[in-house]
């Protein structure tokens, strides 16, 4: 028997066209029409009708939402169907996350989210045993890696490059095992991994969905049109994989609104195929879920083959690659990291506060309203694959700023309670958001300011700050009265451009840094009609416009805190290298923008890394922040590729880090947030920056990428690159504490005046700095009792001498603990100590450590 | 109080732009996104969800298809809720008719099949109370007669003259009591009418169908965009009618197919906007149907005022006359009109023939399949008002004919086995369905033939017959062999046209005939950008275009038989004028088509009558083929016209006839089909034949009326309109006859050689010819012993001396009765006569009167 699994689905963003609340309500069909809140009415209702339906869900966001809108008779409707398996959640996170763009922390953060809602309400019945990222666009091994460590039986996703796709139904390789961590020891990592056959579209002729034109099953003879024969055999004649079982995902985008002519048709389709066993044949149709499919797979006892490296980038035709949302929206993709920063600080001043942190001087809250609960669901639907990503229309992007905005402000309420109990002092806290464009109020009127750093890493860093102030003259001390170091005002020396700074011991960078824009497809060359757009990135030459050979004019301040240079390439590009006193990396402060389309040009502007280093078409990417892989130009491990596009084929998104080496010498550039980079040529390293567009690119957003400014016609995007200059050997020793430090970064905050007499003026959660190695990934309030601490081996094997080992933790629990490289050898990822405390988790392992307190 | 009652419900079109079976399985959802399945299936789930909870069904034909459908589980289900008042069935026929276009004789058949569906299936709880024709482009008073006599409590619909609407708006005059015969007593046919303040349409910003886009009420104050103080505020705002109840029509075409849309948001809507109550709000909104309110506007006491004309023509804007559709698919209405007569045969000679016509020697037949059901659906289908209108999409209009031919072909083997029976003998008789085209291959080719004549009128009929033969010599005798006057061959003799036939001893009727066009609009004037359409007649002048003035080429023909000449004015415009032996009325047969278009201009074809009859602005036309009214050039009855189109607003629909007259002579068209029809100048008639438009009219339909010939790229068609010359007063006792005969055509049907020696040649089903003044309306079998007999009067009070006048049928029965105009006094419409025998059916009063056998 042939058994074809019907997998009834529905693919609801979490914010796209619409934002996340739009579509839940249904709002704005205009736009499109979609609404969740209809869609599970009307799913609940259609499973109640026969035990041999079945249903998935996946995107946690709106299912909670929808969850807290049902009265007690339909919860525990929906509670029986799901113990009895008519309703299967799948995946499970907050949302489905976009793999090129995020960190994983906050991917790590999101899947918690949702699933400790699924485990909260319905235990080890809602536990999702399959990942399914049918719709992200491209596949980061991280992401793999992450799934297999969180115990998910298998991971199920529809895009992948054309040519790949093309090769492996050839081959019957579409199913395969992932191995998806070069440090973890198999099969910590190991994930099996299924290409979806239709993308995760029903086959063409069965969308029985309201949004599709597709004949329903005409049965009555009575009536006109009897066609039942003609489905028939056009589903008999569908194509096959390489076991007894197909899946077939019948459902797409916002589909079941309407869940009826879906199953009515389903009902029919296999009523009348299954009669035809009676005379012979050997297709059985039925309902099915991701996982049954997976057991029947596992069943059948075959062998896959191996993937090692990850499905980036994706291209679905030869002008078509994805490669351009790995840069869009440049500053939503920066907030968003900041607030990941800013919610870990949130999270861990509460555990350190106590409950008052959460009901203090500054305000109240509950457990359904806290600061905390706001700003996590901001962040895990910013996690999304058309949020972070920058691929939803422009009204929507404003909708995530404003979330994560929203989150900040309910978090501040805890942050200042909490400092107000470690302090001592209730005098108030005042944030300053817009450092950035130097304007903080208080600190520019006040003649006596304090200002609290709080550091969220587990051990300590050195960061300079710079303030905008109207005096001229500033004594700065310490907690202990001691003076710090520092500086007014700006020395202003015109140079042209030397090798000036390199106490880095190497060769001269400055002279090779050159931005550059590539001029954006309008779509109107002859090999194809593809534009660049939010998603897709094709440039008319492969030869950027160098913005400004010369970069005549500079400005270069000199202080004892600081080196500087300042370069004006053009209006609408600048960029100012520093080198601080007592760091080993140069940072790049870019400034791009409003970039200019008057000339009917779109622009997507890079910056360039030109060296000495003879990096042979070589370069390394991370993975969602974590472990790096190798690339290779014009090459892809898994199949011989035919590069079509000789730029944008080569991209591939950085989350952190991007380098080159050869035996002596490693560029590396870590990054303030998700970018886009590549080498195309020996010893260069180009990341790019900011976009701006004239066209859409024909993937569903119908905008062309042009963000608008506050001031001025278009968006300007500001950054921050570091570089260092290292052996190979000891490059990693560098970027990882440095990267990590970008990503979870000091909170400061002001307080006019000075504190009181008894205002504790310093505090620390640790008593020692955690060791080098361990990175402290979550320390966050659980439930009343039970904190969740997440450490981590922040080295991949290999990569540092010094501390690609197992070290040992003492955490004040009975026994110490060793961590390996990533995550420690017992198999229990990221989170290593369970204290005599300690309550476990064991129906979902994404957020496997508690600490009760 | 002022209470709103919403009143969910959904249009569906028993046919429009899709077929109506594609409307009921939602196929071809490309064209339109319909699936009435779907529809019943959703609504239902929904009332079960909350008693509160109304719908309101209308077409019969959708419902019927549905029902035999389910289980027996959903028809018990569905039971309770119609027993409840929950799901309510209105109007309640097969469809919801046009009026402008339909037959009396085939609308009452048509309400009869939905009613008797209705009250076999639910009984009493099942009778609609109050007809609902929301969508009818005009209203005819024969449709309100025949609802007021059928028992209805009132009757609701959306569209009337603009200028009307705007006048009863501002005068509280939407609601009315229609007295709608001039011949029955009142209250006989008086009947409330109320005209919904919005089409059929929510309110707008209250439209929450899948179809539409109105922002749905979003109550979480947990999520982005709570607004329902907002939605409440605005309904509140909405706008009052003359009793302390408002209805509100929530629905529209083919709404509902995911009712929960609706019901989940009106849920809402009813909940916010009375919990305002609690703080003096005056407003209760409910869940209601049309009977429900019209029972509290019964309450209320009210007084209403008089309505005795019709609401035609409409329009819904100054250059927006919906009198196109009179006209529009000339082929299609008179072949409506022709299965109607045949069904009629088909049904008497079913009773005739007793039960083994339904099973005979050629052919069999359950009650479900029997060829009388599948016909009497057909026509069912056919009088909807995208149907016989004119007005859907050619692919439909196709269906319709298809279905009429079927029900044609399964009434063949009933009427076969009938005449077998009637005549004791098998010998097959043969049907020529073309002698239109003058072709009939068994006439053609054999040498000896007999032909059987049916005449399904109450009395004798002279009626000549041309068939097509090869022979030159025929000699053709009756059942008695008796010679019959004939001719074969026609005498062709070429003559200018002169004042040839008069016996009719009057002026000269041939030189005052023309044929004529409008040009039709293309939209391109600066009044309006309105075209002429499928629904909308505009020309771009007043003057139409005479298509030949001299008429210079005639063929006359002369025989003892009849005298004809023959016109033609041009390639594709011919006229035949007869004059038959023994007959008063002169025949034109008129073939217009293809209607050249190759010019770029659309062309509406007329033929106008211009006699010296000083008819001074007024002019008369039929009801539905029933009583007449008067009309007046550029005047409407109820308000004061501001005429906008001097030709299009002077446009009357005709079923049956129209006339002009003044003291001394009446000039009487009579009709083979639906027609529109004016008279624009003192003594002239003028008919519209046929239109051929290059512009879609922006009513829906999206296409232009350009109907495609089976030879050529045009439609060619033919029909027939009988003139009388009489003085006034005698008028109609030619014109009722003429015009029966006209609807009830005899029935040829052939048989090869002579009948063999046994056969019954004559047969009569009555024992002696009904008085004149009655109509054999209906004679049709019920059920296995039952027999349904319609007689009428079918003279207009007034009209003829002789024959408005009460009449005494002797049918057998205990009494004689005494039939009125149009109807018997007391008050039982159309069916008077009540044997002992009979069963009278007290919940519907459609079908009133049957005989058992």
């Amino acid at each position: 028997m042939l058994n074809v699994h019907l997998v009834p689905h529905t693919h609801d963003d979490v914010g796209w066209l619409k934002t996340v609340d739009q579509y839940y309500y249904g709002d704005r069909n205009n736009i499109q029409h979609a609404g969740v809140q209809y869609i599970l009415d009307s799913v609940i209702d259609q499973l109640q009708k026969d035990p041999a339906r079945r249903f998935i869900y996946v995107e946690t966001a709106f299912f909670y939402r929808w969850w807290k809108q049902q009265n007690q008779s339909t919860q525990r409707i929906v509670t029986q169907l799901v113990n009895e398996g008519r309703l299967e959640f799948i995946n499970g996170g907050w949302c489905m996350s976009d793999e090129a763009t995020t960190h994983y922390s906050a991917v790590i953060d999101q899947m918690t989210l949702g699933l400790r809602f699924l485990n909260d309400t319905f235990g080890e019945c809602g536990r999702p045993r399959v990942a399914w990222h049918i719709d992200p666009f491209g596949h980061a091994r991280e992401h793999a890696s992450i799934f297999a460590q969180m115990g998910y039986d298998g991971f199920f996703f529809g895009r992948l490059d054309y040519q790949d796709k093309a090769r492996r139904m050839k081959t019957k390789e579409m199913e395969m095992l992932w191995r998806a961590s070069e440090s973890l020891t198999p099969p910590l990592a190991d994930l099996f991994t299924g290409v979806l056959p239709n993308g995760y579209n029903p086959p063409e002729g069965f969308c029985w969905d309201q949004s599709c034109d597709d004949a329903p099953i005409r049965d009555d003879p009575d009536l006109e049109d009897y066609n039942v024969d003609e489905i028939v055999q056009k589903f008999l004649n569908a194509g096959f994989y390489k076991a007894n079982h197909i899946i077939m995902t019948m459902g797409s985008d916002f589909q079941y609104e309407n869940a009826n002519l879906w199953y009515k048709n389903m009902d029919k389709l296999i009523k009348y195929v299954n009669a035809l066993q009676a005379k012979g044949s050997k297709v059985n149709v039925l309902y099915s879920t991701p996982s049954c499919y997976l057991q029947e797979l596992n069943l059948a006892n075959l062998t896959w083959p191996l993937k090692t490296d990850d499905f980036f980038p994706y291209a679905d035709d030869a002008h078509d690659f994805w490669t351009g949302y790995f840069t869009s929206r440049p500053a939503l993709k920066l907030y968003e990291r900041l607030s990941n920063s800013r919610l870990q600080t949130c999270n861990q001043l509460e555990v350190l506060g106590g409950p008052k942190s959460k009901s203090g001087p500054f305000g109240e809250g509950d457990s359904d309203t806290m600061s905390k609960s706001t700003s996590v669901r901001a962040m895990g639907v910013a996690q999304h694959h058309d949020a972070v990503s920058g691929t939803e229309k422009q009204h929507v992007a404003y909708d995530y700023a404003r979330r994560l905005a929203t989150g900040w402000a309910h978090c501040e309420v805890l942050v200042r309670n909490s400092l107000a109990i470690l302090s001592g002092s209730e005098a108030p806290h005042v944030f300053c958001e817009n450092l950035n464009i130097s304007v903080c109020p208080l600190t520019e009127s006040s003649h006596k300011f304090s200002m609290n750093v709080y550091n969220p890493l587990g051990r300590t860093v050195s960061w300079p700050v710079r303030l905008p102030v109207n005096g001229s003259v500033y004594s700065v001390t310490d907690a202990n009265g001691r003076a710090v170091d520092s500086q007014v005002g700006n020395v202003f020396i015109s140079l042209k451009c030397t090798c000036y700074i390199y106490d880095m011991k190497s060769s001269c960078l400055l002279p090779l840094l050159s931005v550059r824009w590539y001029n954006a497809s309008a779509g109107n060359n002859k090999e194809s009609p593809q534009t660049s757009g939010a998603y897709i990135f094709r440039p008319n030459s492969s030869d950027p416009f160098v913005i400004n050979k010369t970069a005549e004019t500079q400005i270069v301040t000199v202080s004892s805190t600081v080196q500087e240079v300042t370069q004006w390439f053009s209006p609408w590009v600048s960029q100012v290298v520093r080198l601080y006193e007592g760091h080993r990396e140069l940072e790049l402060e870019w400034t791009v923008g409003p970039v200019p389309v008057a000339d009917g040009l779109g622009k997507e502007v890079i910056t360039r890394l030109d060296t000495d280093i003879k990096s042979s078409d070589y370069f390394y990417t991370d993975s969602n922040g974590r472990e790096v892989l190798e690339r290779r130009k014009d090459y892809r491990p898994t199949w011989e590729l035919k590069q079509t596009e000789p730029v944008a084929g080569n991209y591939y998104p950085i989350n952190s880090r991007a380098y080159i080496k050869d035996d002596k010498h490693q560029l590396t550039v870590v990054t303030d947030r998700s970018q886009g980079a590549s080498s195309l040529y020996n010893g260069s390293l180009e990341i790019m920056l900011h976009r701006r567009l004239l066209y859409d690119d024909y993937r569903g957003v119908g905008e062309p990428l042009s963000e608008p400014g506050d001031f001025s016609d278009g968006l300007v995007a500001r950054g921050r690159l570091l570089l260092t200059f290292t052996p190979p050997d000891t490059a990693a020793d560098v970027h990882r504490p440095l990267a990590q430090g970008m990503v979870l970064q000091p909170l400061l905050s002001f307080q006019d005046g000075t504190p009181s007499a008894n205002t504790k003026l310093e505090f620390s959660g640790l008593q020692t700095d955690l060791p080098p190695a361990v990175h402290l990934l979550t320390l966050s309030q659980w439930d009343e009792d039970t904190v969740l601490i997440r450490l981590e081996h922040q080295y991949q094997a290999k990569e540092s001498k010094t501390h690609s080992q197992p070290v040992t933790v003492n955490l004040q629990c009975q026994r110490p603990l060793t961590m390996g490289s990533d995550t420690e050898p017992n198999g229990d990822p990221h989170f290593l100590v369970t204290s005599t405390t300690a309550v476990e988790l064991t129906t979902y392992r994404s957020p496997p450590m508690q600490i009760r307190v």
